[in-house]
């Protein structure tokens, strides 16, 4: 559903000349004098995102945090400030009470804020009758002309993938740590093109990308990272390991367009962060494709999208 | 449960210098160079904020915007963008499909924004099986000088109230205009020296104002300006008109300190836009006092806090 409403919404929104970059990208980019404000905003639900009765709420509390700082990452932003929404259940959580849910949750963005230098800067808490929803917006700063956006990247671009992916319902989807690091190590050396968080799955997502940028992608299936936890619900879910690697959502990596001639400073100043993965390139045919060994088919976007099944 | 949290949250929240105001006002400002950046954000829920089931979604769309709104006037911002957070109940409402109640909720939050030249620039739509959920979080500007907050009463400063007081749940707490018309009135003369939106009722939020200032108030009761509204909700509520307009939440008026000397060129700059009451004086002596006649007595607060009674 929110993929249709995104394209509704981008005509319908009005666009005003202090927004640089409204619906559509990672986040949102308000102009300042020297700086742009980069904005985001997401919410997670019980039942749909996570299972209270399953989960720990200090990991939610993280996972809330750590899905909005991603979408920062994303843009090259630094952030600054949060701004934290509970919708808390009458009856909180097992034996515990409301209240004490709500702490729960504070201690976990409060943690994550004061490691970073974020600053819980306001909110809104309310009890009702209904589950558990949590929604953060996060605001970060970058200077002018550092942002990354999706629509940069050029035929004959790198595309490069900052960790293994797939099979992040084990556990990183609830435990990853947004790519902040690889943010602190590029910016500002103009070298990447375009990038975005894989939330949904890397042909979800590098689809979109594509879009952005008009522009197409052609993966080296034998070169995308696979990890572990796809390798390992490979065993059971009948779906193969790669297939895990490009459809499955909540890997919260970069996907990165770099520039051909850059990768080799990239990879150096990424030493010691990750090691990033060139996967394939991007092209001036439209469309996501895909090269293994000799074969070349076009690939359509498999990636797993929140609740999108549901209407 | 909120203002607890508001108090512990404050404490436990990491101030940072790029934060110039954090939790604690109607909203949170962050330092840009020439301008202040106004963020604010709200939560409506079905069956604690409206009932959907009675209500037309184009209303709750609209009051989720205008409460944003009437924050970002409390601190005398200009809106520049808002983001919207949606959790559709897969049924919708009624005969009504969840993509159509979106849609609604959607046109109703797009019409206030192009009649205000505000950006709708993000935000996060899903469905689920619970109730309604809305939050959104509003961004303002203001020059870094203009700036209103809560905290700036003085002992001698009249209090002074945009419009009549009490009785909205008759109406007005779904229709109201925020006084952005008040801020674009008086921003920048040095009219005021603190400010804050009525949303819990006038009792409740100038004591939170005086709080804020260090400072202490008397109201005059029989200049407190109420509205048709409260007086027809005292034919039948046991409570009086004035109670009604002391304690009834969601008047979005703004309350206003203002400098005796300069009360009446207030007065000459809301003309025609709204006639400004003075309904008492802020006092060096902390606490809320009123003056009825010729008795003196202190008034406990008895606004109307949303979820209060719940835990």
């Amino acid at each position: 559903m929110e993929q249709s409403f995104v394209a509704w919404a981008k005509v319908r929104a009005a666009r005003l000349p202090q927004v640089k970059l409204g619906i559509g990208d990672d986040a949102a980019v308000l102009a300042g004098n020297t700086q742009d404000w980069v904005i985001t905003t997401d919410c997670l639900m019980d039942g749909v995102h996570f299972r209270l009765q399953e989960t720990n709420p200090r990991r939610i509390g993280r996972k809330l945090v750590n899905v909005n700082l991603s979408d920062l990452a994303a843009m090259a932003a630094q952030p600054v400030a949060v701004f934290l929404t509970l919708c808390l259940p009458d009856n909180g959580a097992g034996d515990m009470a409301a209240d004490a849910l709500a702490a729960e949750i504070y201690e976990a963005v409060c943690e994550v804020c004061q490691r970073r230098a974020i600053s819980l800067a306001g909110g809104d808490t309310n009890c009702w009758s209904g589950p558990l929803v949590l929604n953060m917006t996060a605001v970060g700063k970058v200077e002018n002309n550092n942002l990354w956006t999706r629509s940069g990247a050029k035929p004959g671009d790198y595309i490069v993938v900052t960790g293994p992916l797939g099979g992040s319902l084990l556990g990183k989807h609830l435990d990853f740590e947004p790519r902040l690091d690889v943010v602190d190590r590029l910016q500002g050396f103009d070298l990447v093109n375009a990038a975005m968080d894989i939330s949904d799955g890397l042909s979800t997502d590098l689809l979109r990308l594509c879009d952005a940028s008009r522009c197409g992608a052609v993966l080296e299936l034998g070169d995308i990272p696979i990890s572990p936890a796809a390798q390992q619900m490979g065993l059971s879910s009948g779906r193969s390991p790669l297939d895990h690697a490009l459809g499955d959502g909540e890997d919260f990596e970069l996907l990165l367009a770099v520039p051909s001639e850059r990768l080799l400073e990239l990879r150096q100043r990424l030493e010691g962060v990750c090691q990033p993965v060139v996967c394939g390139q991007f092209t001036s045919r439209t469309g996501l494709w895909a090269q293994d060994g000799g074969k070349f088919v076009q690939l359509t976007s498999t990636g797993y999208v929140h609740g999108a099944s549901r209407i």
